[in-house]
Parts: C-alpha cells; sequence; structure tokens
C-alpha cells in the first residue's frame, strides 16, 4: 500500500518542550522507531510540520540585525532541511542499511489572492506571554493570537494549490526508497509574470501552508491509497475536553464534517483527513505517533472511510 | 556527459556583499542563468558552498539565548535546505518546463579521528575586525584566523569520506532531472557504536567539510566524467596577486600540484580537481560562473587534464 504520514508539530515537539536540537532529535527518534515497520511494509512518503521550527529561525533571524530578517519561503525550505535530515538519519538508523531514505526539497504552488493573507491564522514559535507579545507586536510587526493561556505568532496559511515535483517523488518510490518531501507544508511560492526576461517566473511567498492540507493533497497526487495523519493524541474525540469525551473509532468522511473541532489544531487535520477521503476514495486515519503502525493497519485512531457513515466510537478508551 | 558543478560560496555571495536573502537570490539567479545552457545539454549534478551562510545561521542562533545554539550539521541541513530551495527555483525558471530539478540532502561520512578537528581550518560566516573577533571568541569559544585585513570564524573540516545516498542520485539523473545535492559539502555524519539498542548507527558531526573536496569525491562515485569548480576567478593563475600572474590554460595533475597556492581559497580547488583527475582520469576544470557553458566545453577556465603535463598559460590573458 502507498502510505502518506504526516508528521504534526506536536509529534516531534511536545506541548511546552523546549525548542533545543536535542529534544526534536529525541522525538525525531521515536518517531523513527514507531515509523520503521510501516516503511518496511509499505511504500512511505513522510511530510511534517514546521511551526515551532520556522518561528524559532524568525526569531533567531530577527535577533540578528545586520541584514533584513529572511523571508518565510526560505525559513520554510531551512526548515526542510533541518528536520528532513534528523528524520532522515534516525529513520536510516532504524531500516535495514540498503534501504535509501531520501529528503525531497517541495515546492508548493498557493493563490496570492488567497484570503489566508488577510487573516494570518497559522501559529508559529513558541509561546509568549501576553505583555511579551505586545512587545514584539511592536518591534516587529508580528501578529499574535490567543493559543491556550498564551499568546503565538500567526501568520498567512494559504491553501495549496499545486504541488512541484510529484515525478521525483513517485520515482523515489519505484526504486524502493522512503521518502520525506513537503516538509512544514511545502515551500510556499506563487507564479509572477516578468517583464524582462518576459515569462513567466516561480517566486517565493511569505507563508507557512498547513501541512495537513499539503498532506492530503500530496497524497491524493501521487495516488496513495492512506494518509496517516499523525499527532500527539490517539484519536479524534467528539465532546473533547470535558467529562464526556469519546474517541471515534470509525467514521464516513460527510458525518465527521457534521462535527465542530479546534481551529489551530484538530479541524485542520479533520478537514485534511476528509478531503482526502471524499477525493479519492482511500482511508484516511487520525492517531498517535506511538501508534503509528496500527494506525496504518487499521487497528487504532480514527479511521475515515467512504464505506463508513455515522461515527462509531471506540469501546473502553484511552483518552 | 555527465558533469559535477561545484558552486563556491564566492560564485553564491560576492565577497564584502552584505549576507542578506536578497543579495543572495540575485547570485543564484545570475548563476542559474549561466548554468541553464549546461543542464540542457550535459547530465547535471550541481554541489554548493555554504561558508558565508552556516556561519549566519551559528551567529543567528546564538543570538537567541532561550536554547542551547544548534549543533553544525543541523546548521548544514538547513543551509542545503535554504541555498538548494533558491537555487532549484532559479534554475526551474531558466529551464524548459518539464525538466525536473530536484534538491537531496546529502549525509557524507567524516572521521571523528580526523586531525582536523584539532586545527579548525575553515572560515564561515562574515569578516570581522580583531576586537569584534576577540569578543566572540571569548563569548562563545569560536576560533578565529586572519582573513585579508579581517577576520572569520574557523572550524573543522574533515576530509568527506564516504558519500550516502548516491543511488537516488543517479536515478534522478536516470530520469533527466537536474541534481542539487551535497550542499555545503554535505551533512558531516559519523558511525557510532550504541549498546542500546546493539548496533551502528549514523550520528551527526559538529563540522563543515569542504565542498570542493566533497564534490570530487561525488563526481568519482557517480562516474561524472567532468568536475567544473566554479567560482569569482576565471582561471588559475601562477603567482597571482603579482604583477607576473598568468593564467593556466590547460595542465596536467602532477604538474599542477608542483606549485603553492592559497590554502583558504584556490588550494582545495587545486586538490579536489587533482584529486579527481588522478583518480578517474576524467577532466576537471577551475573558473567562473560567468563562463559555465564555455568552462565544461573546454573553452575557458584551467582545464586539468590526465592527458597534459606542465601547465599552458593562456595567451592574452583576462586576469
Amino acid at each position: 500500500m502507498r502510505v502518506v504520514a504526516a508528521l504534526g508539530g506536536n509529534a516531534l515537539l511536545q506541548r511546552g518542550q523546549a525548542l533545543s536540537a536535542a529534544n526534536q532529535r529525541r522525538n525525531v527518534r521515536a518517531a523513527a522507531r514507531s515509523l520503521a515497520p510501516v516503511a518496511q511494509d509499505h511504500e512511505l512518503v513522510i511530510s511534517h510540520g514546521n511551526g515551532p521550527q520556522v518561528g524559532l529561525l524568525a526569531l533567531q533571524g530577527s535577533a540578528y540585525t545586520e541584514v533584513e530578517p529572511y523571508p518565510l519561503d526560505i525559513l520554510d525550505a531551512e526548515t526542510e532541511g533541518m528536520i528532513g535530515y534528523v528524520l532522515q538519519q534516525e529513520l536510516g538508523n532504524e531500516l535495514p542499511f540498503q534501504t535509501p531514505v531520501v529528503t525531497l526539497l517541495t515546492q508548493i504552488e498557493v493563490d496570492p489572492d488567497d484570503p489566508a493573507f488577510k487573516d494570518p491564522s497559522k501559529p508559529i514559535g513558541p509561546l509568549y506571554t501576553a505583555e511579551r507579545a505586545r512587545q514584539l507586536a511592536g518591534e516587529k510587526g508580528w501578529t499574535f493570537k490567543a493559543d491556550g493561556q498564551s499568546m503565538r505568532r500567526v501568520v498567512a496559511s494559504p491553501l495549496p494549490r499545486r504541488i512541484y515535483g510529484l515525478k521525483p517523488v513517485e520515482w523515489m518510490l519505484d526504486h524502493g526508497a522512503v521518502v520525506v518531501c513537503a516538509g512544514g507544508g511545502g515551500i510556499p511560492v506563487a507564479h509572477v509574470d516578468e517583464p524582462v526576461p518576459a515569462g513567466r517566473r516561480l517566486v517565493g511567498v511569505e507563508a507557512v501552508i498547513d501541512k495537513d492540507r499539503a498532506s492530503a493533497l500530496l497524497a491524493a497526487e501521487i495516488g496513495a491509497e492512506m494518509l496517516a495523519i499523525i499527532t500527539d493524541v490517539d484519536a479524534v474525540y467528539l465532546d473533547w475536553g470535558t467529562p464526556q469525551q469519546r474517541a471515534i473509532r470509525r467514521t464516513g468522511p460527510d458525518a465527521l464534517g457534521a462535527q465542530a473541532f479546534a481551529a489551530g489544531s484538530m479541524g485542520p487535520k479533520v478537514a485534511a483527513a476528509r478531503e482526502f477521503v471524499q477525493r479519492t476514495g482511500g482511508h484516511a486515519v487520525i492517531g498517535s505517533i506511538a501508534d503509528a503502525a496500527r494506525l496504518v493497519s487499521g487497528q487504532a485512531g480514527t479511521l475515515v472511510s467512504a464505506q463508513a457513515g455515522e461515527p462509531e466510537m471506540a469501546s473502553g478508551g484511552s483518552g
């Protein structure tokens, strides 16, 4: 089976953990151990988030004031290098020596007129106190929104329209490689018409694409049978955070769409899972990195399937 | 013909230019224009330096003090993302739409006992005054050496021993793709034996591998017929910087080895060219990015060839 596994930022860096290289490597190593059996049984493409990391790079860059801060497309590309390398190395350590693991940089086209540019919503970087957020907003012109009790920087998150470099991903899979690509939702680009020399060019765009939406598009475009959206909770819950919370075991995409989920966290994952299933008739699953192999075999997480209808709840429940 | 083009840091960022994203993009765009005809006539693999960029990232990281500075292997990987993306995008803009341009992250094994770890020699980052260098050396424990009238940070630059991920590079070439890889000399890694779980693992190493030596090894391992070492001067000169300076047009590797060149700049390029020619019997050429296509066709630069003997000088001379 061809599987796209979208690793959430929270699967790579636990909430509240410092953004250190050591913490990231420890989490990536654990993720690689969980994903290795999937790579051995299936064609595996891994995408990943970059919210904490791209925010860190933006913060570092703005601390060094001798050059203009680097634009987000370049910082996105840097995070594809940073996270892709550690994933590639740790996965390589878990897999038989002859299994190639490759990381490809991925450009993804967005619409420069996407309404997201007028309403930044994607949280990046660390959590701040309200006071520090006000200070940074003043200094750097950044936008902040509440994240729990804290504040977090938000940037534009346009929809992915077209992924470049899909054929190389498929060529690598055909050769038996595990592919890391579309990291951080891909590097956002757009076409512009330039007068000299006349013609259309791709240019970078200041944004961070939602990695779940990008992964859903990627999975559909390369003909994946399954999209696994991997995070730090074991399933999608109804009435999350209340005494009545119940894990959904299996659901159809329409029935899932009738429920409301948090815009910043489970919302985009549910939207991406529904989009993939509705477009392709394949399966999507949402669950925890610790269960990676069981997610893919349908034994854990919330399975979204065109053949299912109303949400069926998990019996018992580990949440 | 299969060609590896190694782009020097000075071909991507002119000496003394600020390390801004805009300056880098302008230079990369010019480099892409020069390389496009080579990509259309040959199988092309592009590697690149990262000295200024990895130094910038180290500087930025150390300015943000809430986490430990990131190790050089991760910063090297970030520069493969940063530079690879812009190269990939700008080359894509110059080439026919159907030509795939891919960037692969590349791990390169080094020997942890390489003497380079005891004698840091690779200059990274910007130029400093002697006073600022002393200050940074005290604050961060960095090592500095003179670079012309200024000071520059130096880090360990061990020899590349083994390149991982060569097969994926060849698969992409077989599919007609232009490949960007081994950026910044590759990401330095080494094997360690770990007790739990028992076995050998690859881990990152704090270093910056010389990109010319890495490119020579890459070119030999993938069976390239030509290694083009591309910089900001149009040839290798004898008596460089004196009124008697003369550009070498063509030379054998042994005769070239009898000459002395600057350790920080032309020295490693000459060493890499000789190594490639002696090992493979292929051709190496050293020259300017502006002449890229003419370098590869043997009409410009300094050609190092097993069939040549004593250095033949260029008639006239553009230097």
